[in-house]
């Protein structure tokens, strides 16, 4: 049964948990979580929330009976058994969040010591990083990790994972952009101590939709001429992503599978707009292709969607954890390229080459397939980053 | 060297002529042409058109030359070496159009007669049929194609298909509606002459993108709610399917995948709507999506296009005719069920199960591995049908 | 105090009576009432439903408060004093309608004295049609009303419509597409016996938007090239014109107003377009124009909405029947082509020159200015019809 | 016969240019130009380019015929009688722009004296400034513009205007977001001195669009919830908008309208939103409005767009010549309201309130009437800014 610990009782989070009771119920169907019918000895609902962790004053304390409510969603009892406790704030929260946070009022090696009690009292299997964006480029050694750790320089993200990879034995996964498992520090530590770390930002929304429009095009011979890709929303990821380095961050696994997929790197403007606040959750986003046909002729696509951000997030997440937990327990380590194809728009290890989501998915089920049958010697290979 | 006959010297086969010319010569990249950078013995550059066939009275008698540049095109001298010969009308040419076919003057064997000689004389590797769409439904066995064929009761591209395959060792691509590859008389019969049968409709437009694209959404474990789609034009093939038979047979080619992709069939409207003749070949589509998200939150895509129909279709008739070409030469007859199954919208033979393109488009290129690899035994019992 | 009367106790009709109390409670802002903001002497809160009708067997003789409940919305307990009555189906209601009607069981003439009593009984200020949609062309004289009438050939809104004028001093709204308004022997019945017939077709949803964006386009200089507009829903509206003759009848007033605005007809497809019962009453429109600029350049203009259609003319009904009323207790008599021309695709009397509703708005103003200002005179010229 | 003078000859000026003489000539119907069916004494074959001003290194030198030629049109050999003179680039001038200037070479003050003579040998009537965007703050005061223009602080659309003020009886258009017409000082200035000012920001585009659109949901007491609108372009003035300063300045004439037709601001993002080279000069808009519905229902509305930028704008440059020119005779001084509230999308003076465009152009037509019949008075009164 995965033990899972969140970090970062946002709405994702939330509408996580609360789904999660209610599918557990069968109040609802499992739509959104793509591998539901797939059965591959970890079933949704043997999944269960362990711990939460955030920073913001306004939830940490609370249940997430309490937080979920909060979000106007209608919560099953079985929540009030998990306390939001505080968190590490350190430089990369974002300055529009009122904190109370560890280390707003301890010395940061007393604020990180009282998270590792956290994280050996909760004991989870799976760990999933569903905090704010941040930017955090590639650690390259452990050295450098442990280092920017003493010091306090780590964004909150690498500060997560590494506490989390000095246990043994861990799936961690990062669902935001920072580099995590795109971090050869990080899945070297993993392939050594036993663990996984799964990531980086989960592939929802317009961009996981563009690499498979894209790849559509590129099967029929046509030249992509320019991809332009808006994105505006109202919760708190858009808030925090009119801040140009967090933005910079965002737009970097937006665009990055063009090359990939095509062949060449068309001109594009694909990034997070802005924020409006009375688009909430349900986000906007505008998408505009043009592209050579036979004999020169040039077509024209215009995608608009509206798109509730949270949950399709919150669907990954249910898989992730059963995911790393059936994997952790085949004996795999380091990371899993092709769960992170699929479910992620920058999939680790660093450098890996991304492709359309069509196809990601296939190789999946194919790994999927392996795990079931017990093939654990030729998926390590795989999960080592080949 | 492929020798291609065309049947229907409409916007499609025009722009494939003058596209093909204009390719051979270096004026233009092959965009378009989904195979065009891969290598299976049968160049571009290899196809030669060395007849067409229309019934339009302002198109019989003409060269392509003069053909070509009445759609406004600049064609390429070599195209006046091709002259449009008469066809035939039947039942089933729309009646808006003012024709000179053969049975407009002949007795129907007289007019049959003629068009067999012409077949003799072309000697073609590969029939293109690209006519205006008829309704036509299976014909199930050799006796009854003959019989309706002797009471000139056969639309015309079932007619065609059948004054071709009377013939041994020559490929028949129907790249309309009707039921042709679809037809198992005319899949058996190409079995046992040594032929092939292509088709049915070809997969241009918003039919192909929306099985991706609902591809997408199943993968994801998206309840699809509902399905419309709008499509308008002002090309004669829009013009023609505005008489009701035609439009509905349209409209069974272009939402049969639902239930094959998704496991269930969601509501849906989609069909060609209307003809409005500003527009053009560049038609106008409108598509709207909504379906259910993690814990039932509903989400929306709307997709709007301005695609030119006809080269998307010259595109692919490139491919068809090296493939077919390639497939006789390799010994293959009956039907081919990787090739339909990626550019046509409804891919023999009758009953084939559809899938996504971008699935399809993996199977056919390893398809063309194992043609060139030679493997006949193995791809004759695919071509079979199974 | 405006008492009215409902014919057609659908959505449209069950979103007016349920908003309208909530209004009258201070529990929901007035929006969607055009005039909502302006004080002409009849506040929102003094309209009253006095009697509702309707044909349907899942209607009759129950409690606007258990139709309003039966379509999902939570109503005021004071619509528990209102009872659906049986109407006419005559030979116009749609067939998929199991009906419980007075012309059901009853001959004609019993099933319309019935009907007579009703209307004596409820004693209505207006009457508002928001029956299903039938084509029903112009009738000119009264004579020849009546003799539709006795021979129960008249389609039910100009029955109704017939029933209404032979009292005295009752305003009659028609919404629907009927003729009613733009019947001339309706007017001038109405002018003599000190009656308004107002209509024809709310001017709801995305025909009002296209006239102001076509006028948008004419003030510029602009030449529309061609518009496109597809409207597809999955309220019983929509169904009812899936039948030809009632699609008809709507195309008709959805267009009307191109060539009065533009002063030239431009090529067009603007019709409802399908069923899809899932959309419910929340339809999706889709609309492409493209137009001429200077020195010939091309641009184009795409438009998506989903619309709430029932809500949209319910806030119309509210204004309808302060207008309606305010004009009677002015003296004004016949139509009031200033009042339909804002909230009518179709505004009375016949003939009348359609424009853009943004103009429509400035007279309406006017109109209620002078209204306010009481100079009758005036205005019952121009109620006459000119 | 109105003299033009052009300041700026980019794809804007080169298309008017072009565009004029081929109308002249009745090689194209002068679509695109709001005013060219109204007769007010100054028809549009009137018009005379008769002199041109840029700083692009490009361009200085060039005959209008090799500009206009070098943007892919088909000039007419008039245009040879044009050539490009050097402007002043002060500091306002894009960074991205290698320039050959006046100032470039000269001391501010000999480049000014030099800019001066041109103007004087010129004899213009009418200066139409369509250089690119820059950030101006409005001035107060006379004094404060010739203090500023000493120190060479002015940026360059303020300027120009400021040079062209110095003389009598001429009018100046800007048509960018400079404060021009919407700064005192000019507009007093002109005043005195019998010439008149005219802007700012020629209203071209998604804005005046969705001024209409926001008029269209007023009256129907619709409450907007949000607007979100993306411009995307290739022209060198979606170039210049990256730079953030400039792109402020759009910004702010883009969303101005809102509080003033609708009474409240709504939470909005429009503004300007990327540059992407392959769109050219046809922008692609997006925009989402959402609104309440009567009873609280929420609809939505999505606009797409590819726009001809410029091609729009030199209809209006069109019109503007011959407007300026035909209030100048007759003897209108300061600034035209009426003229600005229309074609602009910041109207001068300072503080107008903006209306709807089909509103400002009911008084357009108004105004234009009155300037055939000759009402000085009355117009001169309006014209002071009131």
């Amino acid at each position: 049964m995965p033990r899972v610990m969140l970090l970062g009782q946002g709405y994702a989070a939330s509408v996580f948990a609360w789904g999660l009771e209610r599918i557990k119920k069968g109040l609802v169907e499992p739509w959104g979580v793509p591998l539901a019918r797939v059965d591959f000895g970890v079933p949704i609902e043997s999944v269960e929330v362990v711990a939460s962790v955030d920073v913001d004053a306004g939830k940490v304390g609370r249940t997430l009976y309490e937080v979920v409510r909060g979000y106007g969603l209608e919560p099953e009892p079985e929540l009030k058994d998990v306390v939001v406790h505080p968190g590490l704030r350190l430089r990369s929260t974002p300055s529009f969040l009122k904190t109370a946070a560890l280390d707003d009022r301890l010395p940061l090696e007393d604020a990180v010591a009282r998270f590792e009690e956290l994280l050996d009292d909760a004991r989870p299997d799976v760990v999933i990083d569903v905090t704010t964006t941040a930017r955090a480029p590639p650690l390259h050694s452990w050295g450098e990790v442990e280092e920017g750790a003493a010091r306090g320089a780590l964004p909150h993200p690498q500060m997560y994972a590494y506490l989390v990879l000095k246990r043994h034995g861990v799936a961690h996964v990062n669902f935001q952009p920072a580099h995590v498992a795109c971090s050869p520090a990080f899945v070297e530590r993993a392939s050594e101590v036993g663990s996984l770390v799964l990531g980086d930002d989960g592939a929802t929304g317009a961009t996981p939709l563009t690499a498979d429009i894209v790849e559509h095009l590129a099967e029929r011979g046509r030249r992509v001429l320019s991809i332009a890709q808006f994105n505006i929303g109202g919760n708190t990821d858009f808030l925090s992503l009119t801040e140009p380095d967090r933005n910079l961050a965002k737009e970097e696994t937006k665009s990055g599978f063009l090359a990939d997929i095509l062949g060449y790197e068309p001109p594009h403007y694909i990034r997070p707009t802005g924020y409006l606040e009375p688009l909430g959750d349900k986000k906007f986003v505008a998408m505009h292709i043009q592209w050579i046909s036979f004999g020169g002729f040039v077509d024209e696509l215009i995608v608009n969607m509206r798109i509730n951000d949270s949950p399709a997030l919150a669907g990954y997440m249910v898989d992730l954890a059963r995911l790393a937990y059936a994997a952790l327990r085949a004996g795999l380590r380091g990371t899993l390229p092709e769960v992170n194809s699929f479910y992620m728009k920058r999939p680790g290890p660093l450098g890996l080459k991304r492709k359309s989501k069509i196809l990601a998915y296939q190789e999946l089920l194919q790994f999927v397939e392996a795990l079931k049958r017990g093939e654990p010697a030729v998926a390590t290979l795989r999960a080592a980053g080949r």
